[in-house]
C-alpha cells in the first residue's frame, strides 16, 4: 500500500516541529489526523500546549528534510505505511490511551502536557521513523533484544555484551541498541559477526552518525540491518533525544538487557520504560566493586519486579526466546563434579564407608567400621559394591579409596 | 546450673558413638533420656536402626574424651546446660519433630532412618556441641551471619568476604563459618581484624585444625570467639561431617551469605540447609565468566524463592539486622551524579531550552527556541533560571553552556 503524498509530506513536517514524545501533540495529531494537524500547526491554529511545543519550528519545509533524507537513502515509515511496527509500538499507543479522553478538557491537556518526569519523557508513540537499511521494520517486537548499558563499559562488560550478543544473533535474535560507545557499539559489533541482525536506533538526524567516530559501524548496521530515527535528517543528538529514544529501544524489543550501567545511567531509563511497557528487564550481574554493575544489581534489587539475572544465551532466551527455549541446565561436565555425581549416587552407608576408608595405609573391615560410623556386616556388604564402582583399591589385607579419587573435602 | 555428671558423661558417650545428624539415634537419645539411651547403647539394648548406627563405636570411652578435651581447653555443652542455644536450634529441634510421632512404628523408623539424600544429612539437633573459646553460644542466631564460599575462591572472592565480614564485625554482627581454605578463612581473619566475635564450627575434632595449616587461625578464634563441634576430640573431619556440619552453620546464623560457590558446593548445601530451616539465603553476585560466582547466581536464579542480591554491609543488615538498619540508599555523592541531580531539579521546559544551548558558540533566544522546540518566549523565561542555576554562561549577546557542565549525554 502507498501512503498518499500528503500523509508522507505532513509526517515528515510533523516529526520536524513536533520534539519527540510530546504527548499533547501527538495526541493532536491522532484526533485531527496528520495531514489536517500540520496544516493547523503550521498556520498556529492549535490549542496551546501544542503552540508552545510547535511554534518555535513550524515554518519547517518537509520538502527539503524529503529530499535529504532520499540523498541519504532514508526513507519515512509512518502509521499509515505497511511498515509501520503495529505490533512493537502496541504498548507504546496503550501507554499514551491509558486513562485519557479522545476529546480531553482543557485542564486535561495541561495536566497532560508537561510531565515532570524530566529525563524520562512520555510513553507515546512516534509521529514517524526516519530509517535506513534493508531490515523489515513489522518484524521487531516477536524476538528482539535491546542490549544497552554504559557507554564507558569495563572490559568484562565489553566481553559479556560480545558473548551474549553474538549468541543472541546466532539464535537468530534481532539485537536491539544505540550507536553509543560502550556496550551500543559492542552489541552491534558482535551481533554483525555472528551474522545477525541489528537494529541502531539513534537520537539524532540517521545522517548525522553520533558519535561520529561510529560512521563505519552506522554503514555496517544499515547495510544488513536497520538504522532508525524520531528526528529528520540534520537533526543534532540533543540529551532529551537520547532519554526519548530509549522508550523506542524498548518499545522494539521482547525483552530489554542490561549489561554494564552506573547507578544512574541512560540504561537504568530505557530499564525503567521497558518496565513500563510490559517488556521483561534482564540485567548481567558483575563484580559488586565496580561501579558499572551497581546500575545491574539496582535492578536486580528492585521491588516488588526485580530484573531477571541472567548468565548465557540460554537465560536470555528462556525470557524472550519460544516456549521452551533456553532451559537447558548449564554443563557439568568437568572430570571433578562426574566424580562427584558418581558420588552423589551412593547410599547413605556406602557414602559413609567410602569416607571411612585411609587414604595411604589400607585398612581392615573392621577399622573401616569404627571411622564411618557403620555396622562391621553393613561395612563388609558396602564394599564389593565399592570395588566394583572403582571407588577403592585393596592390599595389605585391607581398603583403601582408589588413586583416582584420592581427593580431600 | 550445673549439668549432673552422669548426664554430661552420657552425652560425651552419645556424641562419640552417634553419628552425627542420625535421626533415629536423635529420637531415640530424645525419647529415652540420654543416660538411658547411652546405657542401653552400650548393652546392644536398642531398636535395629539404632544398633547399625552406633554398634560399631559403642565401646566408647566419654571419660577419655573428656580428659581429652579438658587438656585442650574444650568444653561440653549440652541441652541440659545453661549455654545450649535452644533459640538458633529450634529450628533444628522443629524440622526434626515435623510430622513426626513420639514414639514411632518400626516402619517410621525405617523411612526416617536412611533418607536417601545423599549429602545432605537430616536436620536434627546436635546430641551435644563441643566448645572452645569465651563467647557465649546462648547469644548466637539473633545477630550472626553465616559466611561460607568456595575454597578455591578468587582474588575477587577474597577481598568481597573481607570487606563484608570486616564491616558486618564492625556492626557487632556475629560471623560464622568452618575453618575452610578460601572463604571460610578470610571471613574470620576480617572479622577479627575488625574486632569482631567470629565462630568457627569444626567438621572434626577441636584439637584437630583442619586443614592443619589452619591452626593458628583456631587459636585466634578461640582467644575472641568460639570454635565448636558435634564430634568429640580426636575426631577425623571426614567428607560426611563436613555437610552435616553445614547445617549447624545455618541453624547458628540468623542469615547464610554465600559469597563465591561453585555450581556444586558445600556453601551450596548450607544455603539449602539455611533454606530449610527458614534463614534467609544472602548472596553476592560476581562476573558470569567466573565459574566461582556461578553458585551465586544459581541461588539469586532459584525459583520459587531466589536469594536476596547483596552488594554491600548494609544490605545484609537491612536483612539480618533490626528493623531499618541498614536501609540507606548507596551514596551518589559523584560529582557527575550531583550535577545529574541539579539537571533533574529543572522542569521539562528548561531541561530542553537547557539541551538546546550550544556547547561552544553563543546563541540569541531565536536560535535556542528552534534548537530546543521550545516556544521563543518560554526560552526568554527560562534563561535567567539556567543563568541563576549556574548552568550557562552569555558573551557575544548570546549564551552557552556554562564550561564546568560541558558534557554530552
Amino acid at each position: 500500500m502507498n501512503v498518499p503524498d500528503d500523509v508522507l509530506r505532513a509526517r515528515a513536517y510533523l516529526s520536524r516541529v513536533g520534539e519527540p514524545a510530546h504527548p499533547a501533540v501527538w495526541r493532536f495529531v491522532a484526533d485531527a489526523g496528520p495531514v489536517e494537524a500540520a496544516e493547523r500547526i503550521r498556520g498556529g491554529r492549535v490549542p496551546a500546549a501544542v503552540a508552545a511545543a510547535t511554534e518555535s519550528r513550524r515554518d519547517g519545509d518537509p520538502d527539503a528534510d524529503l529530499e535529504a533524507a532520499e540523498r541519504h537513502a532514508i526513507r519515512l515509515v509512518v502509521p499509515e505505511s505497511d511498515e509501520w511496527p503495529h505490533f512493537a509500538f502496541a504498548a507504546l499507543q496503550q501507554a499514551a490511551a491509558r486513562d485519557e479522553p479522545l476529546h480531553p478538557s482543557p485542564s486535561d491537556l495541561a495536566r497532560r502536557d508537561g510531565p515532570p518526569r524530566s529525563g524520562g519523557g512520555a510513553l507515546v508513540p512516534p509521529l514517524a521513523m526516519w530509517a535506513r537499511g534493508g531490515a523489515d521494520l513489522t518484524t521487531l517486537g516477536f524476538r528482539s533484544v535491546g542490549i544497552v548499558g554504559a557507554r564507558a563499559c569495563t572490559a568484562y562488560g565489553d566481553h559479556v555484551t560480545r558473548d551474549l550478543a553474538y549468541g543472541l544473533a546466532r539464535a537468530d535474535v534481532v539485537i536491539v541498541s544505540g550507536g553509543a560507545y560502550g556496550i551500543d557499539a559492542a552489541a552491534h559489533r558482535a551481533a554483525l559477526t555472528g551474522g545477525g541482525t541489528t537494529v541502531l536506533v539513534s537520537a539524532g538526524g540517521l545522517d548525522r552518525p553520533y558519535p561520529p567516530s561510529h560512521a563505519a559501524l552506522f554503514e555496517k548496521v544499515a547495510a544488513s540491518g536497520l538504522l532508525l530515527s524520531e528526528s529528520p535528517p540534520g537533526c543534532a543528538p540533543q540529551r532529551h533525544r537520547f532519554l526519548t529514544r530509549n522508550r523506542l529501544i524498548a518499545a522494539l524489543s521482547t525483552g530489554v538487557l542490561i549489561v554494564e550501567a552506573a547507578l544512574r545511567s541512560g540504561a537504568a531509563n530505557t530499564a525503567s520504560h521497558a518496565a513500563a511497557l510490559g517488556r521483561p528487564v534482564l540485567a548481567v550481574p558483575g563484580p559488586i566493586t565496580s561501579p558499572m554493575s551497581a546500575g545491574c544489581h539496582r535492578l536486580l534489587r528492585l521491588q516488588p519486579a526485580p530484573a531477571v539475572l541472567v548468565t548465557c544465551v540460554d537465560d536470555v532466551l528462556a525470557v524472550i526466546g519460544s516456549p521452551g527455549e533456553g532451559l537447558s541446565e548449564p554443563g557439568l561436565g568437568s572430570p571433578a563434579a562426574d566424580l562427584r555425581d558418581e558420588l552423589d549416587q551412593l547410599d547413605v552407608t556406602a557414602r559413609r564407608v567410602f569416607d571411612g576408608l585411609p587414604v595411604r595405609r589400607f585398612a581392615g573391615p573392621d577399622e573401616i567400621a569404627a571411622r564411618s560410623g557403620v555396622a562391621a556386616l553393613a561395612v563388609l556388604r558396602t564394599l564389593p559394591v565399592l570395588d566394583l564402582a572403582g571407588l577403592l583399591e585393596t592390599g595389605d589385607g585391607g581398603y583403601r579409596i582408589a588413586a583416582r579419587v584420592r581427593r580431600r573435602p
